[in-house]
């Protein structure tokens, strides 16, 4: 396929009901080329988690809800009994989250679709099935609109013309749209705001080289790729205006886990008085967890490191490699937190209850 | 040539006399095979310079300077004519000097031979080539002896089992022996100091990983390859008590011109409280360029960042790349500056002048 096609004609993840399959964009291609996968074998759902030619935590969430969903479609046309459906659903539901045991919200999305069935197991085969599919898109329009959201509110924090940088990739490519840190630019691009975006090249794996600069670029933004270590340069040039970066989760004070390297460019900004903004869906924010200190860094193998995605070493063999896949951003460093429902800034102990409480009234609401 | 070679039992640039030789470690090989040169030919001595098989602003040095001398000697074979060998010998300094423009030690050590030439003029041809021999051997032994001095004062700022970091490669491998910030690890680790070292890989030409991390654990050290951004995760779990960076030019103030990311690695370490040290031989520290505003910071190529070093592209064709090759510390992230002739402290502008000071007397007293 060609790679002329604009990123943004696509969702990265989505369900086509006239083929009955898992549409998504290979990302394993990318930036080379832009390949659309039609997926109706659960064989091959299973695979694209597992190789990430799906990834990103929002992105895998929708992903497994739609596979489920198909999965329990698949079986309806082969039992009639009840109980068979429902021993064949728990089957399904238990070979997909085996895809990336680590990825939570893989869990989470398949829970809620379990809870779907489970609280409607009285209903008919037909019904039920008919309730998952209405589940898993409601899970994926979900997914636009927390997006959307976030990036409006990041809207209001900069003005046409800024300089804004981003590290590892929080765009639509790790969701169904918009993405989280890149929805401002996303938003800001459909309104004529002509930003300036610098994207971190993110090591080791380059999410920023690979897929934040490509879909940005597709998009028709002004990009511009940088190693992770000139980030001092381009904000001492006065080049950047904020900085957007997404989070894998906040604790309850603040703190924010992200890609290895956010809190790098958090303390630079710091210095050159650039404000530091997680986008963040409270579904990452953990009030359970006090601080950032009681999150548990996960440690990558070192061939991340010292080879290169050609299996061409570049550092000696026998080097020991330190090689964390994320680091905390400590809460004074973070100008703000913006979630679907606000901003919150400190003291983040007041300010993240309070998102929570517009969050309640707002599902009171719906 | 077999990998399992110390890299210590090599010096990086060496005369041999027997051979009339230029004999240098091939840095293009790195970390993959320890290949030893032994270079007679001008075009292959201009060639190394120009490939890059030799590098590090003292090692080209070192390099020209016995280059020309094998030129002289070479010519001297030819000619009993004084004019013809004048000539010759200019011609030949300044094919020499083509090898690599932007090098500025190349120059300063060819302009010194040259000068040896010149005030010898009315000596035979034999005397004049051997002085020239002698000269090329004093800048090469003066090189070891810059480092050493520089490793003896920067020893005293750190303790047995410090945890050290550095960035790119001012190491061994950029001069004869010992390195500018690797000296104090090299002296340490022949006393017994068991440091545990920590080695930014330096995008985007990954000096680090290639160079350093490779001389360092060849030569038995405790060496921890890191990426760029992983600095803060380092210093905040307490692991490092000291940063030592080389420098490619110190301004009058203390600013401190050096590989791209070094003002990324000094202002997280501000964060921390740890001391960042610049390991500068008074010949990069230029009391005529008044502050890092005035430093020109030269910008390379955009492949270097979107293309591997085996030319796969890891970023989409067409985007922009900002990719500086230095970056400027400014002097209050600077615990010191550490010469051949002791440490400067702020204020710089009174310390800096008294290092000079204690150059012109030593060399008075020479």
């Amino acid at each position: 396929m060609s790679t002329k096609k604009n990123i943004l004609d696509y969702e990265t993840v989505r369900l086509d009901d006239e083929k009955n399959a898992l549409v998504i964009i290979n990302q394993t291609k990318l930036p080379y080329e832009i390949e659309i996968l039609s997926l109706t074998e659960q064989k091959d759902i299973w695979t694209a988690i597992y190789l990430l030619q799906v990834r990103g935590a929002p992105a895998i969430g929708v992903a497994a809800a739609i596979g489920i969903y198909l999965a329990a479609l698949e079986i309806s046309k082969k039992t009639d009994n009840k109980d068979e459906f429902c021993k064949e659903f728990v089957k399904a539901k238990e070979y997909l989250a085996s895809a990336r045991p680590t990825a939570v919200n893989l869990f989470w999305a398949l829970d809620r679709m379990e809870n779907v069935a489970k609280e409607n197991v009285d209903k008919s085969i037909d019904e039920i099935v008919k309730l998952l599919h209405d589940e898993a898109i409601k899970i994926h329009d979900e997914d636009i609109w927390v997006c959307k959201q976030i990036g409006e509110y990041a809207l209001t924090l900069v003005k046409p013309g800024d300089g804004l940088l981003t590290h590892c990739n929080a765009g639509q490519l790790a969701t169904v749209k918009y993405g989280t840190a890149t929805a401002p630019m996303y938003l800001g691009h459909e309104r004529g705001y002509n930003f300036r975006i610098f994207a971190d090249e993110t090591r080791p794996l380059l999410q920023g080289a690979r897929l934040t600069s490509f879909e940005l670029h597709e998009s028709g933004m002004d990009v511009t790729l940088i190693c992770d270590n000139m980030s001092a340069m381009v904000m001492k040039n006065g080049w950047v205006n904020a900085v957007f970066v997404g989070c894998d989760r906040v604790a309850a004070n603040g703190d924010a886990a992200n890609k290895i390297g956010t809190s790098v460019v958090a303390t630079v900004a710091k210095r050159y008085n650039v404000p530091v903004y997680i986008c963040a869906p409270t579904s990452t924010i953990d009030m359970n967890t006090p601080t950032g200190a009681e999150i548990k860094i996960e440690e990558r193998k070192p061939e991340e490191v010292t080879e290169m995605w050609y299996k061409e070493r570049m550092a000696p063999v026998g080097v020991k490699v330190f090689n964390p896949a994320f680091d905390v951003t400590d809460n004074d460093l973070i100008a703000g937190i913006v979630t679907e429902f606000g901003i919150a800034t400190a003291p983040y102990d007041k300010s993240l209850p309070e998102i929570f409480e517009k969050k309640r009234k707002y599902m009171e609401g719906k």
